[in-house]
């Protein structure tokens, strides 16, 4: 399993039907496991999946709709019954609050697991890493609503011409990477002498929700962008409408945001079975474009010199 | 569809696994659809069954474990956004009320159901329809937990022979069967001079309990017993702890209550995929056993003149 990658638990908006689970993904992410959005049945998507619940270290819920979130007693339960021992952080917008202890309270079963509450009442930070931070910012959707984005911290990209002119070779380079600098032939080389600053991978996850500042902000310069496509460009009135987003608006929504790919999925009911009319919509806007089905694995593309650090 | 069959709509105990989709069973019973025990993912299930949402008039509940009660939320939404406008009444014991709460608050949604309550705390009658009524009964398992038993009312066979004895033909059959008597060239003839007392069909489903005298009482005479199979004979010491039964109680259950058909469900992970050993050890025991799998349909037996009446 790559060390970075989305692997898509379910694809529906609202309902489940004969062709799409409901909605959910988890984010694999180094040492991070991010449950987002486990709609109903994901305990038994991650099995299809061969995701342990074990790999789960958060759980980010963007709202209280059904969709997204009925799936969370069973990946409590799982948890539990699976002995995971380290704690689980579980995030949700706190308007949510009632729908979350609700939630916790849906079965009876022996619960042993360190989960933490992280209710998100605005923009800002909602947890830190060793070398990433995860933000929220609220939506614009029926109900309160937030978007999720993971950052890598900023890195250095080593330049193996200086690293030759410097005599940096073989576990030296390792040395200098964890400890900043190293002594070559007495001589103090830095690791800002050999290298240039490099941006961190990002990803951003935007479900449910009318276009906005804060989708354009958490989708700036991603990555990877998974966003809702409920519906078609056709139906932008009922998208608006019921506060959703076209295939064609989240495509609008990843080129101006400079996104390096974008993930489609949480399609409504009324289009069938087959993605292909999203793709299609969202290709003529975005290039790097993936319709997500059940169960598709989507690397994290990883950084190349040539991208912008900004 | 036949009127009376049971739709399996998934077959796991406690946990789902790859191959079994979490607990839950479908009866249609003339008018009646009664939802049983909704495990998570019940409302794809019934999709994948051909089961519409408006099929439901019952909800019957047996405890608050997850694997029997989680789809609950799910279906709830499911009748509101279908706009089902018949009453639902919702049965379990009356200790899980604060889960049943809890699992009608689990998500946002616009709840338009006319559902009702029937909390049961005790053996007794919980509904009674046209021609039917519904029985529940606790049963012995780690936590409260009741058993269902669905009866149709007795009624009358009618002989041939006394019909033509007494020349009672054509239109003059249904109405003799809808008013009680007819009137043949001026002599009245009443149902009873025409045929005998006919047992009612009876159904009983019997989850998550060691063997005790209500299992019995639910599965006396019945025409179909669905029943859990949760572990195999050699871990009886588990299913005793753990308050279960193994195919072969099920079985024997089945036979000393005179049942005609039994339907094995609820199968422990640790057996994996193949329902073989639990038929082989029930079949040992008893005839007409079918180990459940997830969506078959199960006619309940039509009576036949034979059985006896009991």
């Amino acid at each position: 399993m790559s060390t970075r990658e989305l692997v898509v638990l379910g694809t529906a908006a609202q309902v489940p039907t004969r062709h799409r689970h409901a909605n959910g993904c988890f984010l694999s992410w180094d040492r991070e496991g991010l449950l987002l959005d486990p709609g109903e049945g994901t305990q038994r998507q991650l099995i299809l999946a061969g995701v342990a619940a074990s790999r789960i270290t958060r759980i980010c819920v963007t709202h209280a709709h059904g969709d997204h979130c009925l799936g969370l007693p069973g990946v409590l339960q799982r948890l539990s019954l699976d002995q995971v021992a380290h704690p689980v952080e579980l995030c949700f917008p706190a308007a949510a609050e009632g729908h979350i202890a609700a939630l916790r309270k849906a079965s009876a079963y022996h619960d042993t697991t360190d989960l933490r509450l992280r209710p998100v009442d605005g923009p800002g930070v909602v947890a830190v890493g060793e070398a990433w931070r995860l933000t929220a910012r609220p939506l614009d959707h029926r109900i309160p609503t937030v978007g999720w984005r993971l950052e890598e911290s900023p890195g250095r990209r080593l330049l193996p011409e200086r690293l030759t002119a410097y005599g940096v070779a073989g576990p030296a380079v390792g040395r200098l990477l964890r400890e900043g600098a190293v002594e070559i032939a007495g001589r103090r080389v830095t690791l800002e002498q050999v290298s240039v600053s490099r941006a961190g991978q990002r990803f951003a996850f935007v479900m449910d929700t009318r276009r906005c500042e804060a989708a354009d902000a958490l989708a700036e310069g991603v990555d990877l962008l998974v966003c809702e496509a409920t519906f078609l460009d056709r139906d932008a009135d009922l998208a608006r409408r019921f506060g959703h987003l076209t295939a064609a608006q989240a495509a609008g929504l990843a080129r101006d945001a400079d996104a390096r790919r974008l993930v489609l999925t949480h399609f409504s009911q009324r289009y069938g079975a087959d993605e292909r009319p999203f793709l299609d919509e969202a290709r003529a806007i975005f290039g790097d474009v993936v319709a997500a089905r059940d169960l598709l694995r989507v690397p994290v593309p990883a950084r190349r010199a040539g991208h912008r650090d900004g």
